[in-house]
């Protein structure tokens, strides 16, 4: 784009295309998992996504803090994104115990339904658009390098 | 979740973690790109995104529907995005030829200058958020992993 100094450090156009292809790659994936969930059960990926994070937890319930973190949405984000599901009756809100701060999200009997009724769709994309495109091997290699990016 | 016919084809829990691994993984390096293009240059990761594209591009300009396909937007995401950059002065809305469909989003001279200004700090994220996780062997078997996803 410009040269500055420092230019030892430049990048390579192919390495600069790893970035590039890594935000395909996982779009691909995001896009592909989305419009079944949305076409079979109406749930969008973000929402499916909360729903099993919440299942997974002690008492089906997790603070608004932790969630936007497995979650991967800013504060803001998450918030607009609970009130949307407490609207569809999925989650509640739950307030803190006197000693404890912040509020929780709690799965809702529907919000469990739900889940597991797209639960089937969700692995089968896993599956069909990630996971097969790998033998053992080389999944398990995968894996190790995208543990070292997200540290 | 549940368990229903063709349990056969069931992935494992560490199948199933390779997505979440995925999606962090992404998040993490978006997120380090867009928090330096923020703080240091006041632009959005998908703004440095539609510039470089544009930037590249042959005359400066796409049509819309190129640039969303590029950028991993949907169309209605990619005109409110342009919206808000042409309002910025950043890159102009150009009719198309009258043998052609759709109109252009073309770079503005801001646009370049803007780009231009960030494209060390976007580099320099790549480098250190992402390249500098990988020897060059590995780099070139993670890019390779991530063309077989995105096909």
């Amino acid at each position: 784009m410009n040269s500055t100094p420092g230019s030892e450090e430049r990048l390579s156009p192919e390495q600069l295309e790893v970035w590039r292809a890594f935000d395909r790659a996982h779009a691909s994936v995001a896009r592909q998992l989305e419009t079944d969930l949305v076409e079979l059960h109406r749930l969008p990926l973000a929402w499916y996504e909360v729903l099993a994070r919440l299942a997974e937890a002690d008492e089906h319930r997790l603070r608004m803090s932790q969630l936007a973190d497995m979650v991967m949405l800013s504060p803001s984000g998450m918030t607009r994104l609970i009130d949307r599901m407490i609207n569809a009756g999925l989650i509640r809100r739950v307030p803190a115990e006197k000693d404890a701060r912040g509020t929780y999200a709690a799965l809702a009997d529907a919000g469990l339904a739900r889940l597991d009724e797209a639960a089937d769709t969700h692995e089968r994309g896993v599956r069909d658009y990630l996971i097969s495109r790998f033998d053992d091997g080389e999944l398990d290699r995968f894996a190790a390098f995208l543990h070292r990016v997200a540290e």
